[in-house]
């Protein structure tokens, strides 16, 4: 100890001196701890932080009130998205590229498990015990027809059955926390599901939901009888365009007396969620039964008031917490909705109840009634998709100037998505939740400016400085974009 | 554009330069990631990694059998340990000091927040939704009778009515994720809590239950009647000594018919949660009901065969998932619970569902019957108590060796507990749950060579290390002992 200790003390001069050297080479001392860090660009001072701003320099007939899909193609919008929201109840069936994926992500290798919540690789035995519990020989052979079930408040769809966190770095750009890989998607309450098989202590269920497969907490979900699916398909669909909206008990939707207080709190809806809405101010809510059957009620909502007759308000549809859906799609109508999300932290799957990237897009485009997929890559082959890869950045640029339609079309780069808001002072402007900029750090590493929530930037955030390779710049990566609905 | 790429490759060899003198001068190009990163001491070879071992030198009459505590003292210990965990039923009362901490908490001033989870410091926007939804103004006078309330699952006691995440830092020591601030404890299913308050949204209660006062969500708590705690406080407790226990409906623990399918999943148990047990085998779990109220059933363990008549595990308490409280306590038993826990990851405020080093602690006794405060510093001044503050390092293995009992004594430092399990080839051996041994980083700066699991080490792990200094070793932080349940 004590020759230690006199060895600490005869190194500290080197050591300084060291970081001193560091210091005048390029500040290798203090700038590799922000290989993840917050940060931020020109561009979101160049750019205004509204989308109503930019909807308002729309060129079309009625500037930021054109219609951009006509109630006949909404229509047809609308067809298609109650066919994706509701095929785990109509036509379930096991997705074998799916369940593929999810027994693979249990039977990693020891060498690919990455990193657990306390920084070390998940230990064989924490592994063992999760896989087991998922019961692997029955997930093989999911034949017994599913259950039908529905979310009864927002819920996390996970790749593995647990709440721990995977890692697949620790202190590399963009992965380690928050880059839960387990953590696939946020679902909202009221999300139909089929379900397959059930963990061996009964904690979770396998499931499928429009958008994806993945594991849910057990209590996050009631069975959906025959009636209860009826009442569900028969009301129409409204969709929430506010955010943390409380749902509060007013009365059961069938007949029988409620026990249930009026006002009672009963789950949160958030913007992109859909309920059914027998009235005006009113939705129907599943609540779970002690015996785990869902139990339709009418809930209404907390801190609203509903405008009075006489008040323009009463016009206003987006001042109300959710709306019937399909919405008449316009540049005002996207902005507002998207406008609501601004500045909102990022989260990757739906981490903390926030949205990532592609989640941002189908929660903004839901209340039109446009379906989108959950996965970015997805996403892009929406629509009209058109490919831009290959091309230059110029070339890219002119192709979204003359053929995207502002409000209504997607930007797409391998793993990233953004909506295209038209021109502002000439450049392409993007409504987007971003993790952040890659960057180059002192010694060739990869870092990330951490942007970590929803902004509107141009093509090339982060251009003005000195650690951002061009060749790295988002527009370089952009490989195409998709006109939603065509 | 075009200069800062020339710029950007005609910088390269000066950065390599830097890198291979950085190298040569101590590492600092890689090195300083690593301010919290996995890493391992020599203790963790030197310490056998089981208690059980530890516990077979024990000098006491019979060994590892010896009786640490008489059954007329663990009498004692057990009506002390109803009172608190009831405490909330039978003597709610405003904690004002712990009502203030909750106030202060979400009254920070805004440099004082700290950062999101998109490593940006909290947004007013943000802060001030969260703040509103808490209902300050109602906060400040919880005048009202509180209403009595149990958990139906294991569920987070949060300092804020929110999931996201608060952190003190990013990048430094001891800070950042995952030391999210904002999370205070975890409950076990079954605990007895007052409800006092609740968020506007209603998703949130204010509770006080027997170890702290916090936010936990509304769907996680169910109203206890006076007949649903009369049967609770007459039915003798049992407490869980394994793990990830999957409790299964069985039936109602009243009269009327059950709805409710045997073999439905209600919740799962871990060590230290303690629930009424009428017969051994099963226990007694409130279900939440549509009106919200808690509803009695009897469970029983998932994947548990009761050993059979003939078979000596009968007779083997701790081959149960739970005991009857208290259980006598030895070097042994207290051994083997904690055996179970060996290597379990670090969670802080029970993060992610794991224990912090306090918790540990907490759980671990909690089959005994000896309550413990949740928090480090309180659980240090429990039973009898000897400070150790002002003394050497050689004196205070002394006083440990000659006066603390193994297998019954905490080992107290600021903010850190552990559990003294006798001597190791004439080392104190101390079982703890640890995030990490302080060390210095090259060029001067604090650094955690995180450990993050329940481990046995000696009083000085990291000594070996050239980066630890001596003067912060545990033992050197080491204030005092407790001798328990005197």
């Amino acid at each position: 100890m004590m020759l230690e200790t006199m060895f600490a003390r005869a190194c500290r001069p080197v050591l300084l001196a060291a970081a001193a050297a560091s210091l005048l080479l390029g500040g290798c001392a203090s700038a590799p701890l922000a290989v993840n860090g917050p940060a931020s660009v020109e561009d979101l001072r160049l750019f205004p932080q509204s989308l109503e701003t930019l909807a308002e320099q729309h060129g079309g007939p009625r500037g930021a009130d054109t219609v951009l899909r006509s109630h006949e193609d909404a229509r047809i919008d609308m067809a298609r998205f109650r066919r994706r929201f509701f095929e785990p109840w109509d036509s379930p069936g096991v997705d074998s590229e799916a369940l593929q994926g999810l027994l693979d992500e249990l039977r990693r290798a020891p060498e690919r498990r990455g990193y657990a919540e306390n920084m070390h690789p998940w230990s064989d035995e924490a592994w063992s015990r999760m896989a087991k519990n998922a019961d692997l020989p029955r997930m093989e052979r999911l034949r017994v027809l599913p259950r039908m079930a529905i979310t009864v408040r927002a819920s996390d769809l996970r790749s593995a059955p647990t709440m721990k966190p995977r890692f697949s770095g620790l202190h590399e750009a963009g992965r380690g926390w928050p880059f839960d890989l387990f953590q696939y998607s946020r679902l909202h309450a009221g999300t139909p599901l089929a379900v397959y098989h059930k963990s061996r202590d009964g904690a979770w269920l396998l499931v499928q939901s429009s958008t994806a497969w993945g594991w849910v907490r057990a209590e996050d979900v009631a069975a959906a009888g025959e009636n209860f699916r009826r009442l569900w398909r028969k009301t129409p669909l409204c969709a929430f365009v506010q955010e943390g909206v409380g749902l509060k008990f007013k009365a059961l939707a069938g007949e029988g007396k409620a026990s249930v207080r009026p006002g009672s709190y009963l789950a949160s809806a958030d913007i992109g969620a859909v309920l059914p809405s027998p009235f005006d101010g009113e939705v129907l809510l599943p609540m779970r039964g002690l015996d785990g059957e869902a139990c339709a009620v009418r809930a209404s909502f907390a801190d609203y008031a509903a405008p009075s007759r006489d008040s323009t308000e009463r016009y206003d549809m987006l001042s109300r917490p959710a709306v019937r859906m399909p919405l008449l799609l316009t540049p005002r109508a996207v902005a507002r909705i998207g406008d609501r999300m601004m500045g909102q932290p990022y989260g990757w799957g739906g981490l903390y109840g926030d949205r990532d990237c592609s989640a941002t897009m189908q929660d903004l485009f839901t209340p039109f009634g446009l379906w989108l997929p959950r996965n970015s890559s997805k996403q892009a082959q929406e629509g009209a998709a058109l490919k831009l890869e290959g091309m230059s950045a110029e070339a890219k640029e002119k192709a979204l100037r003359e053929q995207a339609v502002p409000f209504r079309t997607l930007i797409a780069m391998p793993g990233h998505i953004g909506l295209y808001a038209g021109q502002w002072q000439g450049r392409a402007a993007m409504f987007h939740n971003m993790w952040g900029v890659r960057n180059t750090l002192p010694g060739g590493k990869a870092g990330r400016l951490v942007i970590g929530r929803a902004v509107v930037t141009g093509l090339r955030p982060g251009e003005e400085r000195g650690d951002v390779d061009e060749g790295r710049l988002l527009i370089e990566r952009v490989k195409g974009f998709a006109v939603l609905g065509e």
